[in-house]
């Protein structure tokens, strides 16, 4: 029985607590969040302690590890007083937006890279589990081309954006950690994107992108963005290689279909967001933590994985912004 | 070069006369129709000679085969004529609506049946001939259910089905002959059917039929009919056996689909009616023929498989009628 | 908080015993079983008491209201002695194999029928739900043809069948209640079915059935039904009405498709069997139970229904086996 | 009726051939190839005219219009000389492979444009043709995303592939129609591919390219190519605005699907190629040919079409080999 505390009572620190609370071999104790009443709130529902004070965290005795959910400025602090508390960490993406942050987490966090992980959760859905194992088994041959569809369905406010570093920092990220996942590292990036959305320009990002990365055997990932989506959370990935192609599919609440004058075949909304469609992801996510914690192996992926991630962003972001391609070193 | 004739220049002796047209191995030299001006205006069309006196047909020399596409009540007495006067016939379905009529026929043209095909056009659909070559080459095992559904877009007027001997003799004989194409001889029929649609109750008539066929075997047959359907002409066959399934589905004229707020994965319409569906099928039905009469090998389906389905349709319209199950001899 | 006992610790009743012990508004308190041991084993899990003496659920001051998951035999009894003390009750289906015991049952509990709930979980399917609303809500008229494919993976060894009434009782009896649910009371019945597989014909029962259903309005329900299917567990319904019609298709585990040599668009086989395809109709049934019984309104399906799907039953097996159309008072 | 001629005999001579004499307003009157015997050959087969002397076309008075099917570098001269003649033409693509060479086209056939179509058959495929006009429509709304797949089925031999001007300009170039068809002009381009099958890199070229085109608006198009698949001829279009998304699917020769333990909804292989693939654009290419240059209305793709799709082939090479993303004025 692994011993949890989360920092951070928001959308996503609900998202684990409800996950850890109903998992067998995981115990929630503590739940910490400077907000005063966003903590209790939570933990009372929950019927666990709460705390205002994120110190706390790190002294209680009764703590194995820290789920860290709070903004991403405080992630890189957080996971390095929690692993010199001795606690493993499984922290939110991204690491940090800084590249030279997480090179600092890195070093603090040396000699104790298998007790920390980052949340990529898509790793950890059962449609890319299974494309991943059946890549890795030589189903299609080595991949030549990766496409990855990743659409919102609808963009959150422009001030929301505003400090989160911007398409490729926020949301890429997950895609860039799908790209590494299935095909390793890369060494050219280009990418080519727009605002399409009122305030989205203003604030001096962009909604919509297409970004290409190519590794050095010449294989190629394509990832198409859209902070909104009117059919809905748009997630698909297609690998294709030289014996054949494998596809995850959108998936739906339930397998209605309607055929008539307005349409043969028409099916259902896609799962609405994140929460309902990648819900199993987040369990097994953390099935891998507590396994790889309790069993003293290093659990995926770790924070150089999301420091791969945070290139690629940067890569991107260059890309987009001075209309080159990048070469990663 | 198989020198045709056709007798009867309404929808569907037009659609053989395009087919014939365009057929390379196949000559149309004659378009017969009793109606004055109906036969001259097909065939001004594609530049062949016309006839208002049916006689003309059999004492052509110039006419190696006959396409009966006349009215029901005339196709026995023509199948004869034409046989007698050493003509090779393909008809059109059903070959009469009575049995008694149907085994004159077979009397007349004994000696020559391999001169006489009934033109059941799905047997020549492509994906009937795939779903047929699969079944047979042992794919899933021997039939344990077929299902058949076969639903028309919408109905004829009522004053158009009047005499046309019921929905089973008039539209469910295709089905039959699919089931008989598939499964075989059946030994017992129940059916069930109601008359939703105005004016068809009227004639005495039904436009919804359900039925089940048996085998000897214990194999059963469902055909789901419907004069009308909102989403277009519905025509699906799923063959269960015990190594698995095969199901044709419905074709649609382009792939084109709409992912949005209405719904995914939206296809357009199936296509709309037999003269699209089938299209194909009428191409390969007159190959078949043009190949089994210049080789001197009977075409399928026969005379004979035209009484079968007869038979199928009098159990069944019995079937429904006395709310009973008929056994057949 | 509704306290739960639990009748039976076989296969459905440790389903029923996870359901409930994740359910935020229900508690599980008690399992009993007469089989030493088998009640302790799943009670121990989940950390509630156990009894070997059925009579204890009965007795027990703490126990709001008790699942019934006993063979089927034990049903009616069970299901008298918890009303009689007092208890609201949620069985298994089928509620027995006698309909003079059903109605034995009816008796006793007379008054207290919105106590009483069958567990015809499909009901509760996201999938029929849906399917149910949309028909409700007039969006392809009134229904004029129903299709239940129900086929389960494998069939269980026949010495596990042979005291279970039949198939019509035993397996199509959900079916019959889906019929119910979507098309309402039906005037008569016509069967046909074969037993296929090794050792279910020598018990006197068959594996493979086609049932048609007719309404008084001339509706029609088509089920077909297999004890083995090689695709795996084939669950679908089509709907279909004047305006459209609406299917509830299979469900995968992931929405991986293959394309390549083998086929295109392969996906992977069906959710296994029922614990996987109606997990969440097991969740959605027993919120229903509880909502129901804290508010003192009746749920649904009753006593009655489970009589009216046996009735159904009964009139099959014996138009099966007499070959005849049944009609039903 | 539009009277033909046909310069080049080979296999796309073969498919303008066929599809001109099965056509009702049109006549093919001549086929002209330099190969002695070749002309002849399909004429024959056909009932009509040979020559193998080029310069027959242009001076025959009963050609009213040529289709130019020769090897790519006598495109342009055979365009000039039939114009010069006063004859319209159809000619295939590409209108040469460089763009000095198209000028020089551009600049004699000055005044007659609307007498010249450049043969990009993919316009006329009833699902781009669907698609567009469903744009066009607003359906969903200004395009953001385009993302189109063409992968071959499999490469040709690396000696047919020396002299075509490499992927981009042999292959990619009906992709960059598609793109300028659907979304205009584009004003970057940016593009990263292999060699992947042995042959390919040793003569210069790749085998697998994945390009992005970025428009003034900021609309961004995708090509994925690949000279081989394992699971047929891939051909997808996907078009995603702010309002939802089109596709366009692959299509099969039958809708025949299979269920059973190697897997679920097995459909077939995709139409093998392009002759199977775009046989009604053929068709409908050269309607709109006859019917543009009989009404003397400007029939599109035109010369200028051609030379905006070379250009963007010319700078997907550079992009590709400079490792850069290209401006286009």
């Amino acid at each position: 029985m692994l011993r949890l505390a989360i920092i951070g009572a928001g959308r996503i620190g609900q998202v684990h607590a409800k996950t850890i609370a109903s998992h067998p071999a995981a115990e929630l104790v503590l739940i910490a969040d400077p907000v005063a009443g966003a903590a209790s709130r939570v933990a009372k529902s929950i019927g666990v302690r709460a705390t205002g004070t994120i110190d706390e965290v790190y002294s209680a005795a009764d703590v194995d590890a820290v789920v860290v959910c709070s903004p991403t400025k405080h992630h890189v602090d957080q996971i390095m007083a929690a692993v010199a508390a001795g606690k493993a960490v499984l922290t939110e993406k991204p690491v940090d937006l800084s590249v030279e942050r997480v090179d600092q987490c890195l070093a603090a966090i040396a000699g104790n890279e298998h007790r920390v992980m980052v949340g990529f959760n898509r790793r950890f859905d059962p449609g890319v589990v299974e494309l991943k194992a059946r890549i890795d088994a030589g189903e299609i041959g080595a991949l030549r081309q990766l496409t990855i569809v990743s659409r919102d369905p609808a963009a959150p406010p422009a001030n929301y954006l505003i400090n989160n570093g911007g398409i490729f920092r926020d949301m890429t990220i997950h895609d860039f950690d799908m790209a590494r996942f299935l095909l390793g590292d890369f060494v050219e990036v280009a990418a080519s994107g727009h605002a399409f959305i009122d305030g989205i320009g203003e604030i001096g990002d962009i909604d919509t992108a297409t970004v290409t990365l190519t590794t050095a055997s010449g294989a190629v990932c394509t990832i198409l963005n859209s902070r909104e989506c009117a059919a809905g959370y748009d997630q698909r990935i297609e690998a294709f290689g030289p014996k054949g192609s494998l596809e995850t599919a959108n998936l739906r609440s339930t397998g209605v279909q309607f055929n008539g004058p307005a349409g043969t075949g028409v099916a259902g909304p896609y799962l609405p967001f994140f929460l309902e469609r990648y819900a199993h992801a987040y369990t097994n996510e953390l099935d891998h933590f507590i396994t790889a914690i309790e069993s003293g192996q290093a659990p995926k992926p770790s924070v150089l994985d999301g420091r791969g991630a945070l290139l690629l962003a940067d890569a991107a972001d260059e890309a987009a912004k001075q209309h080159t391609v990048v070469t990663i070193a």
